[in-house]
Order: structure tokens, then sequence, then C-alpha cells
């Protein structure tokens, strides 16, 4: 370990617990809740594992009124909840790390599909959440009910042997919203004065500390940045840094563990395009003007120098993590053991939180394992030998996909790897994405691999070096991967244009692909269009590419809003802002269907015709797989067999273009099942259900 | 029974199995899936009860490359998964009816979100439902194995006791995408030609029919009318009704029973705002040029008169129901029993679709025990008697939720309930909504308890008086339920901005509430703006009434689509096209701020001022509860005990303005349970998840 990272592994003392260091995985969501119990245990015990002082689990409502249904949460309504939740305690304390579970309660933000019924709220109010209608402004009795849920479930959890227990008053959820003088509108003892609007957190901090305080420690996580700005987002108005440190002091005799975050949660979960390393650390450190508890906060640190400082600093106790400890659970291991060029650290890209927003269970980019503890077997570290480490293997292409499978087989123990590329670099797509703006923390996902890749003493990789079919064939491998990527079209066809469209044709100088812009090709006149119905990074990015090239830009795209992808990173407020701030205008939900010297046409929202002059189109439509080699390989096996091929497969986007999480996964895949029975359809995975009997 | 009806009861053979009679629920989601098996049991099971001759299960996917999640479908993946769903046939079969079971593949647009394979497809497409990447073009192994899963999955349906078995081959799932040209741009034996293009289907068919169909019949679900016009979306374009029926005639030997629809989701499940009962006819009538085999077909059908008439007409044997089954489950047996007027007609809403679009399990606005047969044990016939049948219940307020309750309580055996309504005419907020252009079936929610409570014995309903808090306690009842419903604010007040808007005051000529609207208010001159920011029904349907008297009409909403909530009850394309064609401008992402004689300002997208002339402005801002009685008793527990009244209790809207459904389901919940010890609060419900232990 180096000396400057001790300070990481002191123990911290929080109420009648101590947690064995400064490493602290703060709660988030897995979408494995309390429904799933083995796959959250597994996903937490890795964690645990890797060398994570504290683990909690995530959100988990203490009452049906907090029912987060189509996401599944850690509901904690019953003994059987607590139980399942149990087991992921169970699995955290076999590596010693202590255990924490978020009670929680969403008020006006649940949607309670699942339980039908009422929502709850200090008043009246419209979440800007959820739709289809409003909360019950709550009566004492309201009140006073979900208190005791909330000691009821601190209780249960207690009892299935958890070490820190949550009061949630943060983001825009219940406790929040009788903080916020925006959202609580009570004219009693609830309600009004900063006191008053601060009760009912204060009162169940103190009811829950009295039921479990000498067996369990008591966290809240809170915003002390609570003003966000954006009236019905998921952070609230209307709390004020000042006030909330007032409320710090009055509710710190009740607290063991301060977990500090900023309001608003597409800030506090801020993407690396838009918020930069410890961004989060003015607002934390201002915590030590009002307590001397222990305080733990985020910031997306993926630095162990940086949280050496930021800990040596006095601000803060504990380092917390959600992304970061997602990317990479053995994160405290590696930095004891001096480890450090083999942290995966977070690209900040938010495919954890884009999976959660589409109700999926969780998943990383960086970290293909992630969520597929239990339901794989997989590890992030540990991977199985194979029978015959010897068998020549050759990947051919060294995008996202095509690296981590040469990773994960080099791991595995294969000896003879061949990673083999066809441009001077590896990192395939991301070669060019990471040079987009805002988009140079992408490049991690090329960095990482590029370090172990050369610490693999099993995989060779050889770049400048573009094979075709006949190569493959003399190549003498065993097993051959292609991993050969994908394009953009630019011929236009589009979702729903399935042909390509007149005129597109990246011949023409007025005519571009994204490569194509990216590679250095400029429309000839300054009047430019970049065309998206992709709906995520790309467009964005070339378009403010070639802002800041001087060109005028109008994106014309066929979503209502601009990258709607975007919304679900939680970026997609920032983004839009940021692009009407450089100037970038915008077209809605517009098709183009042809494109001349000089001008665009098509149709805009109910058909009507619609034309732009411009000087030239950057087509985001479509990509196509680069599958040309596979066909070819696929389509004589006599060949194949005759070169002593045993499988050919192939990987990402050469099967079907998708999100680099996803080539990444595929990769993976393959390399862990690559001496399978059948390896190119993916082994059953394991689900928990309802017993039929 | 009438006789007229008589044939509707007459058996039908479906190849080796014998259907009791000719209603038929088809295969429609439930939300239930093979994950929830007790309530897919009993979900299904009360049809069977109430009479339904087949009664089939949902979309069930036959391998992980067609993986739902987060919508929870029938998945038969393994021999798990098939007892699960056994237990549905197991209870259909205890009622004397047959099941099936819907088997599937989703193809590009499944989400495989949970699995994380890659989508399948004929060719690689970009799904019009699924964003996130493109599907793998199946190689002729893809093929081969999908046939082999489905062949599997007919076994384990076949073994656990399913009577039908099908090879879904509508909507734009995978087979259609097969079938179509569009979709399906393969070189091989699988593209091209329409035989080519079936030859997926047709192999399919002919494999389950080899492997089950001396046991099971073989069902198939096609769209006669698959050209919808509508790229992308989830009907495909690319199969016109003559080469459909060519289809047909080649597969008819294969095929013991052909379920039609018409091509496209939002047409096929049309609602009764911009489609008739039975129209769907014309197609389905079509069949009986290609085949004799028995063909069942929908229309969203709820008059056994039109029933019997189209089954008369010999077009088609079976009347295909999904909607109409779920509103009344026991609409056979009510028809057998000469019962007609007991029958709840389908108001064809579509709450049942918007639950499945945000991943709910099942609810009908109609039907409040839909979907909670297991859950909460609730039965649409069947109702527990009271201990003490003889408590006075004063019901105040008969809009939905209090015309529930007493329907309820009267069918509990209740002797002296009053439901006392202070309008002249019973309905509550649905008294205007169905005068609303479009709206008019939604006064079935009405209708139907009208009628019911004329039936009731111990239910009096009183109109045309308005209780004060006085005559509550006077009046003599041991239990008061208030249900006095919401009101739309005139202030202006909306999500975001809690405060009163500048202007808004309704006593303004210029300023206007919906309501105000509906009872005769109009501005003082010819423009107009209705301001949206519900996101539903009732800013479309006010800016068309006022269209149609003359106004020049603008909807100015928040949204960056108009109406969104209509996008998840299928009609959001149609609603704004008759908008549009009705001459009704619209301006999205734009906030009102304030109001002026004459004009209206606020801010558009990035917050740029924005203004607009206008001679008045509709506010559909934002719901009230009116809650004053509620308020004003509840707060005097002395006179409430001195009145006798042991039970004071709040019920939609009263509570929280929210859906119809939603308000409905509360009066109906508090009805079941208002005996129980803690009636204010819902009583726990069953949950089906893993076993922790």
């Amino acid at each position: 370990m180096e000396a400057r990272h001790a300070v990481l592994f002191e123990p911290v003392s929080i109420g009648p617990k101590t947690l064995p260091n400064r490493f602290y995985q703060v709660p988030h969501a897995s979408g494995f809740g309390s429904a799933r119990p083995r796959a959250q245990a597994a996903f937490r015990a890795i964690k645990a594992e890797g060398g994570w002082g504290g683990v909690c689990v995530e959100y988990a409502p203490v009452s049906p009124d907090s029912d987060e249904t189509p996401a599944i949460a850690a509901d904690i309504w019953d003994n059987r909840d607590a139980r399942a939740l149990g087991l992921a305690a169970e699995a955290i304390h076999a590596h010693g790390a202590l255990a924490g579970l978020e009670l929680y309660h969403g008020g006006a933000s649940s949607p309670n599909g699942g339980s039908r019924t009422v929502r709850l709220a200090p008043s009246q109010l419209t979440s800007g959440v959820q739709r289809g209608g409003l909360a019950k402004e709550m009566d004492t009795a309201d009140i006073a009910r979900i208190q005791r849920n909330w000691v009821q479930a601190a209780q249960w959890a207690r009892d299935v042997g958890f070490d820190i227990v949550y009061v949630y008053g943060a983001h825009g959820y219940l406790m929040t919203q009788f903080l916020s003088a925006y959202a609580n509108r009570r004219t009693d003892g609830y309600g009004g004065s900063l006191a008053n609007r601060g009760r009912f957190w204060l009162e169940t901090l103190a009811a829950v500390r009295e039921a479990v305080g000498s067996d369990c420690a008591i966290a809240t996580r809170i915003a002390v940045h609570g003003d966000c700005g954006v009236p019905g987002a998921e952070g609230l108005p209307g709390i004020h840094a000042d006030d909330m440190l007032t409320l710090v002091k009055m509710a710190d005799d009740l607290v063991d563990l301060w977990d500090v975050i900023v309001g608003s949660w597409p800030e506090d979960s801020g993407t690396s395009r838009y918020f930069p390393e410890g961004h989060e650390r003015p607002w934390a450190h201002r915590m030590r003007e009002a307590t001397a508890k222990p305080v733990v906060a985020v910031g997306r640190y993926t630095s162990p120098d940086l949280m050496a400082e930021v800990i040596r600093s006095g601000a803060v106790d504990l380092i917390g993590s959600a992304r970061q400890a997602i990317a990479d659970p053995f994160l405290p291991r590696k930095v004891a053991e001096g480890r450090l060029d083999e942290i995966r650290e977070c690209t900040g890209s938010n495919m954890c939180i884009l999976r959660e927003e589409t109700f999926n269970h969780i998943g990383c980019v960086q970290n293909a394992t992630a969520g597929e503890e239990y339901r794989r077997g997989w590890h992030p570290e540990s991977f199985p030998a194979p029978a015959d480490s010897g068998r020549p293997v050759l990947i051919v292409g060294a995008g996202p996909a095509g690296m981590e499978c040469a990773v994960v087989l080099g791991r595995r123990g294969f000896t003879a790897v061949h990673l083999v590329e066809a441009e001077p670099e590896i990192g395939g797509r991301l070669r060019w994405t990471r040079r987009l703006p805002t988009l140079g923390d992408w490049g991690r996902i090329i960095d990482w691999r590029a370090v172990q890749l050369a610490k693999l003493p099993g995989v060779k990789v050889i770049t400048g070096r573009r094979l075709a079919a006949a190569d493959v064939l003399d190549y003498g491998a065993d097993l051959v991967v292609l991993a050969t990527g994908s394009s953009w079209r630019g011929d236009g066809a589009q979702p729903g244009y399935p042909d390509p469209m007149p005129g597109a044709d990246p011949a023409l100088p007025y005519v571009l692909t994204p490569e194509q812009v990216c590679a250095g090709k400029r429309p000839p006149g300054r009047r430019v269009i970049v065309y998206d119905t992709d709906g995520y990074y790309v467009a964005s990015g070339v378009a403010e590419l070639l802002a800041a090239d001087g060109f005028e830009v109008t994106i014309v795209t066929t979503f209502a809003v601009l990258s709607p992808v975007s919304d679900e990173t939680l970026e997609g407020d920032m983004l839009r802002a940021h692009l009407h701030r450089a100037g970038i205008a915008v077209q809605h939900a517009t098709t183009i269907t042809g494109i001349g010297a000089g001008s665009v046409t098509g149709q805009c929202r109910h058909g009507e015709p619609w034309s732009a002059a411009c000087d030239g189109v950057v087509l985001v439509t479509q990509q196509v797989s680069q599958d040309g080699l596979y066909t070819e390989l696929a389509g004589d096996g006599a060949a194949l067999a005759a070169a002593g091929i045993s499988g050919l497969y192939r990987i990402g986007d050469a099967v079907a273009p998708r999100m680099i999480s996803e080539a990444i996964f595929d990769g993976h895949r393959l390399a862990r099942e690559i001496d399978e029975r059948d390896p190119g359809q993916p082994a059953p995975y394991r689900r928990e259900g309802a017993d039929p009997r």
C-alpha cells in the first residue's frame, strides 16, 4: 500500500458500531429489492469482499403507501421482506463489513401502482415525477402511522442483522417534502417555520433511535444544497443550505452518521459530461460547520489520491461511493495492495442509472459482472480456469467487445490469445467518441483495458493489421471471435424507413456520417444540419464539435425532445441547456426524407411538408454491423474445418449495433462461456420468483 | 335466457377439443405472467367461472431472446415456469372452460433488459418500440433454435394441462416481422416472396402441430389488415389483406383456430373515443374467403345482441374479448340467465392498457376487482355479508367513488345505506366528462351504477340535497363516508408553481375552468387558449368543444407532446391527428405564468420569455379536493361521538384528485373493508415473491 493511502484504512466509529475502514458504499438501487433476495445478497457481498467497510442495501420503503412498482425496491412491509433482506446483511457480514438499510418513504413521488393506495405528502401537491393524480395531505394520523412503520421496519432490520438503519431525508422524497417550504404548505405544527418543517424528520429520528439506537447506528441522508432551482424535479427547492445546517444542528444528537448529498438527483449523480470528480465537495465541507459526527459524502470519486486528500482535509470521515463501487467493487483491496493500475474507473456515463430508469436490474458499462453475481455466478475478479488453456484464440477487432473478451480470456488463463485490430490504435468506436466534447471520460473504457491487456501474458495485442477471411483461416487459431463492430450508415436508412434516402450519399461533399465528421470532414458551407433519429449522445456530440468549429448548427430530430435517452442517464435537461447556450438550434418532431445540394426536405409532426436550406447534413440515423468477414467465414464450413477452427463466434456490434455497455457484456459473456457446450448462446441464468408449489 | 342469444351458447369444436360455448377470452396481458402464478390463476379462473368457454393466459415468451422485462410476461423457459402457468390451466378447468396459452416471440420488439441477449429479427432493423440498439439478423441456426424453443414450450404447456397453444403471428412481433416485406429484407428462403416470408411461421405451426397437435388445439393469431400505415408502430406495414388471406389458405391445414385482429395495436385495441363497437368486423369477415376453420375475432363487443348477430352472420364462430371480459367476467352467465341489465359494459377508455403500459398489474375502471382476485381475495360478483347489516351508512357525494361504495355496500347486504348527492343527478365529474366530444361511452360508469343502485333494496339514492356538517351529524348515520370529489382550480396553481398565478381568477370573464366551460361559460372573443399541465383528456376535450363552437383554439402545454397520458391508452397519435384536423393549434413545452386581459405570458423550452394574444384562457392546471366537509367533521370528535357516528371516512377525489379508476377503486375498497379493524387503511394484500429461505 502507498503510505499516502493509509488514512483510508482507519476504522471509524459510528454510534454503537465500528466501520473497519473509510470506504462506504452508500445506498443505491440494484433492481433486486427484497423480491430477489439472493441476487441482492450476492451483489452486496461482492463489495464487502472487495473491501468496502460499510455496504448498504438500497431504498427500503417502510409502507405500501410508498410502493415503487414497477421499480423493485427493498420493501420492508412484513417479516418475510425482512428475512429476505437479512440474506444481504448476512452476506455482507461474512466479509467483515457493516450492513446498512436505507429505510425510506417516497411520499408524493411514489407511484403506488401495485398497492393502489393514495400518495402521501405534507400538502396536496403534484409530484413532478408522478403523473396521474395529486397526493393526499397527510393528517396527523398518517404522520404517526408512517412513523410507526419506520420504527417497525427499523426493528425488523435490526433483528435480521443490519448494523446501520437510515431515516432517509434527502432527494425529493417524503422527509424532504416536509422540509421544503415549496412543498410543505401546512399550517399545523408540521409546517411553517423551519423547526416545524423539520418536525416529522426529527420525530422519526428520535423514535427510531429510541427503538434501535443501542443496537444500530442511526444514519440519515440529507441534502446540504437542497435548492436545485428546478421546481418539480427530484430535488425540491425551498431548502437553503443555511437552513439545512440549522436543522443538522437540531438533529445532531439523534444521528450517528450523516450521509450528505446535493438535492437534485441529476446533479447528485452528475455524469462526467457535466460534473468533475469531487463536484459535491464544497457542500459536504459545509457540514463541519454544524456537526462533529461522522460524515460520508459522495462525488463520483475514482482516484484514491483524491479520496485520501478529502479525508485528510478533515471535511468528511468516509468516502461514499455508489457508481465507483459498481464499476470496481474491489477498489479498496486494490488500494490496500498497491494495485492502483488495476482500478477500473467509473466512466460517469450513468449506464447504471439508465438501467434503473428503465426498470432493469443493475448493470455497468465498465463492470459486466455487476448484477450478475447470483444470476450468472460471475465474480468481478475471479475467473474460471479453462480445461485447455492452450487453445489458440483469435479475436478480430479491438473495440469494446473485443477488448473485453480478450481481457476475460487472459484472466481466465488462456495463454494464446491474439487480439488483432485493423486500426493503429485499439478502442473501436470509442477512439472517436472519447474525442467528442464532454465525452473524454468514456475513454476510461479503453484505458483500463489497454493497461490490463499489457499485463496479461497470455494475450498479444496486434494493431494496424486488417485480416481478410483467408488471413483468419491461415492464422492457426482454434477459436475465432469476430468483433468487427459497426459503422454509421450514410445512406439515410432510418427507423421506419428501411430503404436508402434519396440524395443520401456520404461520398458527396455535403452528406456526412458521424465518423467522417470525427475524422475531419466538414461541409462546404456554414449552415449544417445534424439529423438525429438515434436519440443519444452522437448527434449532440457531433453538433457541439461542429459548433465549436464555427458552423451554424441545427439539430433536426424525429423526437419530441432532443436526446430522450439522455433523460435516462439524468443528463437530458443539462444537455439541452448546454446546446442551447452553445447556439445550437433544434427542430423537433421532424423527419427528413430527402437531401439535395443546399437543402433537405421532409415532414413535421402531422405530416406537413417541411424543408430547410443548409450546406451540409450529418446523418445520425442508423448503424450497420460490419459483418462481412463473419458472413464469408461462416458460409464456408469446409474451409473452417480444414483450417482447424473448431469455433467461430461474433460479439458486440458485429452481431447488432447497440449500447457500448451491451457490446462489452456480450464480449465478457462469450469469454466466460467459450468452452461451454454451446458458447454462441448464453447459458441460462438464475431467476428468483414465486415457487409454483 | 333470451332466445336470440341461444346461438352464443352452442359448443364449438377446435381440433381435438370442444369449447362449451362461443365466449372466448382472447390472450391479453395481466401483469402476472409466470412470476405471479397464483394471481394469474385466480384472475383467469374468475372468467371461467363467469362463463367464458375459452380462457387464455397472456403472451408467453418461448425463450430469453424474448425477455419483456420490466413487463411481466408468461415466460415459459423451463419446467418451473410451466408448472407456474399450469396453476392457471388447472383453475380454468375447474370451471369447465378450455385453457389457452399464447406462445410468443417479440423479435425486435423485445427489450431483453433482463436476459441482456441481443434482439432477434429477420433483418437488422430498428424497432419502433425499442430504443438502444438494432436487432440481429437471425441466421438459420437462430431460426431453428427458436422453433425448437416453441415446440418445447408447447410440450410443456400440454403437459401442465393447456388445451390450446398458440403460434402468435400478429401485431408487430417476430412472426409478423418475417411476414412483412417492410421488416423482412432477407435474401434466403425466409425472405422475398410471400411464401418465403411465411416460411418461418408455417414451419413453426407444422412443428408445433407435429409435437402436440393430437393433444391440443393449435391456434394462431394473425392480422388480416396488417398494413397500418405507421412505419415503426406496433403494427408493421408491408402485409396486405389479400396476401394475408393467401397465407391463411397456405396454413389452414395446420390451424384449428384462427384468432383474427387488425395489425395496429392502437386500432386493434381502439378506444371508444375513436372506434365504435365491432370496428374490426369487416376484416374478420374476410377470413371466410380463406378458411372454414373456426374463427375468433375481437372488436370491443359489449352487446349480447350484436354478439349474437355477428355469430349468426356466419363470419365468425367465437366472440373474442379482452376488455369486456375484464370489465365483466360474468357477462356470459348474465346473458345465460337473462340478467342483461347487470352487464357491466367496458367503457373503452383503455385504463387496462394504461396499467400495462406503465408496467403495473391489470386494473379496470369499471371492475375494481380485476387483478385483485388473489391479491385481495376480491370476487366481482360475490361480496362478504357484514356482521351487522343494519348499521346506517351515509355516503355524501355520488361521483365515481361514492356510487361504487354504495353499490358494494348494497351488494354486501347493508340495508340502510343513503347515497346523498347535492346535484340533481348522480355521476360527479362524469356528468360533464361524458358530454365532452368523443367521451360519451365513459358515461357507462354512471349508467351501470345507476341501474344497480335502483335494484338494491338497501340503498337509497337522494339527489339535489347538499349536506352541511350539521346535517351530517343529524342524519342518524353510524358510518359516514365523504365522497365530495374535487374541482379544477381556477387560480392557476400548477405543477412546479404551487402559488396562484397572477391574473388567474375564474370570476373574470376571460379566465375559465373546465367545469365552467362545460356549464356553458364562453370567453368574450374568438381566440381562446386552453392551458394544459394535466396531460390527459380534459384539455383536448374542452378544446374540441370550443372549436366545435367556432372558437379559434390553441392548446398551450408544458409537455413536449400533447396529452402524454393518451399514449398510455394508445390514443395519443389519433388524438393529436384528430385535433390537428379540427384546426386546433398546439404550442408545446411552454409554461404560462401570467394572465392579462387580452394576453398570456410565460416561457418556452429554455426559459425564453413567451406571450400570446387571446380573448380567454381555460386553465387545465390542477385539481383540488373538496374536503371542507371532512375537515369540519373530523375536527370535532366530540360532535361525532355525540351524533353516534362511529366511523368517518373519505374516499376518491375528496382525499386526493386522481384517475377515475383509482377513485372507484378507493370507494370499492372501503366498502369491502368498512367493518374491518381499521377501515381507513387498506388491509394488507398478498404479494408473490421469492421465498427467503
